[in-house]
């Protein structure tokens, strides 16, 4: 038996997106409404009813786990989903390259994403990895750049706290945060926060005077002065998928925060065809790639962030764009070419993200599941309207399990 | 007000029981039906969605407990069901007489059921007990015979510890296991499994020359030669149904788990009509023994095993014929023989129990109230595909609370 989920990140919608219509609803999907005509369909709530989840907490519920007890923070996710190793005790941040100017009262953010930098990121990583912080506070870290202005940092040593604030103000014409522990008098956070903000500060220097950086400011481009970083967080200590259920599988993705989620589940991470840079996937390559992965694995993550992209964005033209391009190149493909005599596919958003507000909203998102120990429903057609009668009611997260039960690999609790 | 729920375990089936159908939709059950069509159905999930139930954890649930809080292991409720007195402290397993034979490594499991041995099982009970375990380990137990192969054992004495595994290896052909602390350097957990490792080896040895075994062997059928046990479990901390509801109850079951499950929550156990050796029920004769309990009780919680036997034999006509002779023999007569003016009824199943798998399954199982304040629903038949459509929607476990809210019989949680 093989088991496919496959998640389109901010897939749900509201009625003010599009005519009157959600995105979802406005687009034409019949591979996805033939899924539904064969499946079952459902509502689920990512996390829970009226909260309102993160990509990070939202597909860690729906693979399985309990986001209050497991989740700290996406560094730790960001740094797995980079290629880094992370060893319980460890801190990890998501870290920005940004520009900055000196002003009288601190370091004000000019451009959080350095101008989108898609050159030299590699040489600024040694840079940044060859400061020397003070010795009295005996704490080590790694820098590992991705793609543009994006990366991963990972402080080490005894006595590391996860509760600290990050250095990024998330809005640029603010200063730079100072890094400080979220509850006062915890001294592992305090020593976090230190070496964080020495890093931050050296980072400044060393790289304010850098040549790529003088040129870039002579090419009129923002400068990748600093290093900013946000998304404290330690390990987990998550069990993984194939010690729990038995099963090897594999994440499918762009975005290194979902292959980083992946991994820290045991996941094999392997990055999805398209532009790295800026997200954008290519779903018909994306289609091979998950048909040759499930040749080799039990079961298959595959995450498309176009659609969150595009809710992101506010622009309901592309994100009805990229729903139809996903049934067209993806789902079309799966269906033809997946053996339905013996393979489970789930099909779901991680939360909403509506075109008016452009940013997660925490309405339930429709999901089905296919495949031949699937109790098919009346539902003929895929979009938030028709889940409401779907024969699966409505539940919070654990799409992965629930796709497993189909293939019968649940462990029983109890006897 | 009188209530009744009765369980048909193993009920939940999928489209690939019997060409496209589920077993409880191709069962002609016009009983049920009516009960459906005048009142609400809906799907709950035993535990929670994605959670692939025991009996006993999914009965706890269903009856509303938190199994995640109060199951430690099967081997309590056996031990109650046959009769036995369980205080805290003590460790209960259930229990079979095996038929074993020695080789170079050991103890190698012939047949786990010792040839489904149907008389002298109290002699050998009495054989078991006189053994005397060493002084030094200062731990004292009781072992009860049940039905066929069947029984419960429970250790006594202070500083046990449930955290051990079996002896049985669960498969013919392997070694007896020896039994050891699930965690390392658990001093009680050693101690318990030390004592239940030299009851093993001791029943052995009083059971393998017993003139009933060599009688077995020359009339060619398997000896009892050694006492296998599994599930340890202690006592849960339960508050009976009485003291939280005010309300007394019987349990009506011929599994002895399931009267021991209703046991530890102070319901008065009553065997059930049928043939307890091949736990086949008599469903007529349960039908007035059910009718006859409610005049000395407020509520009733009937289990009936007949639909999961089928599911586990893989016999998909013998589960449609063994649910329509509850639906024909049971329902039909309670229908008639109830003061409906008075009375609220839930009928459900424990879990889904699919011909192809023939185990147990995470799907939520249909289920129907009835009864005089039930608010009625559209749905008019009672099966897996009905119920998606029914007024109740999707819930997890909680049955009996549910039921006992129709009677009043809440306490209120906050004023």
């Amino acid at each position: 038996m093989k088991a496919i989920l496959i998640i389109a990140d901010g897939l749900g919608g509201r009625p003010t997106d599009y005519n009157g219509k959600t995105c979802l609803k406005a687009a034409k999907t019949p591979y996805l409404d033939d899924l539904a005509a064969r499946g079952a369909v459902g509502l689920m709530d990512p996390i829970g009813p009226g909260i309102r989840p993160g990509s990070d907490t939202a597909h860690l519920s729906i693979l399985g786990q309990n986001p209050y007890k497991v989740y700290t923070g996406r560094g730790v996710f960001e740094a797995l989903g980079v290629g880094m190793e992370m060893a319980p005790g460890d801190v990890g941040f998501r870290a920005n390259f940004a520009a900055v100017e000196l002003v009288s009262r601190g370091l004000r953010v000019l451009d959080r994403r350095a101008g989108r930098i898609s050159e030299g990121q590699k040489e600024l990583e040694a840079v940044i990895n060859s400061i020397e912080l003070s010795e009295a506070l005996d704490i080590d870290f790694e820098f590992r750049a991705s793609t543009q202005h994006r990366g991963a940092l990972i402080l080490r040593g005894n006595g590391l706290c996860h509760c600290v604030g990050g250095t990024d103000p998330k809005q640029a014409g603010t200063l730079v945060c100072t890094s400080r522990p979220t509850e006062e008098g915890d001294i592992d956070a305090q020593r976090t926060a230190a070496a964080l903000n020495e890093l931050t500060k050296k980072s400044y220097e060393v790289l304010c005077n850098h040549p790529l950086n003088r040129r870039r400011v002579e090419e009129g481009k923002s400068p990748a002065n600093i290093l900013l970083c946000r998304g404290a967080a330690d390990l987990p200590s998550l069990q993984s998928i194939e010690s729990v259920y038995g099963v090897r599988g594999a994440v499918i993705a762009l975005g290194s925060l979902y292959r980083g989620i992946g991994k820290s589940l045991g996941m094999k991470p392997i990055t999805a065809a398209g532009d790295a840079s800026s997200l954008d996937e290519d779903p018909a390559a994306i289609a091979e790639m998950s048909l040759a992965a499930l040749s080799e694995y039990d079961y298959l993550f595959v995450h498309i962030k176009g659609p969150d992209n595009a809710g992101h964005d506010q622009d309901a033209a592309a994100k009805i764009a990229v729903i139809e391009r996903i049934d067209r190149e993806l789902i079309a493909y799966l269906d033809l070419q997946l053996d339905w005599r013996t393979t489970h596919l789930a099909f779901t958003g991680d939360h909403t993200t509506p075109i008016d507000y452009g940013d997660h909203t925490a309405e339930p998102v429709p999901i089905i599941f296919v495949g031949p120990n699937v109790l098919p429903d009346k539902v003929k057609e895929f979009n938030e309207r028709a889940a409401t009668e779907g024969g699966l009611g409505r539940f919070s997260g654990q799409a992965l399990p629930i796709l497993f039960n189909y293939n019968n690999w649940l462990p029983k609790f109890g006897s």
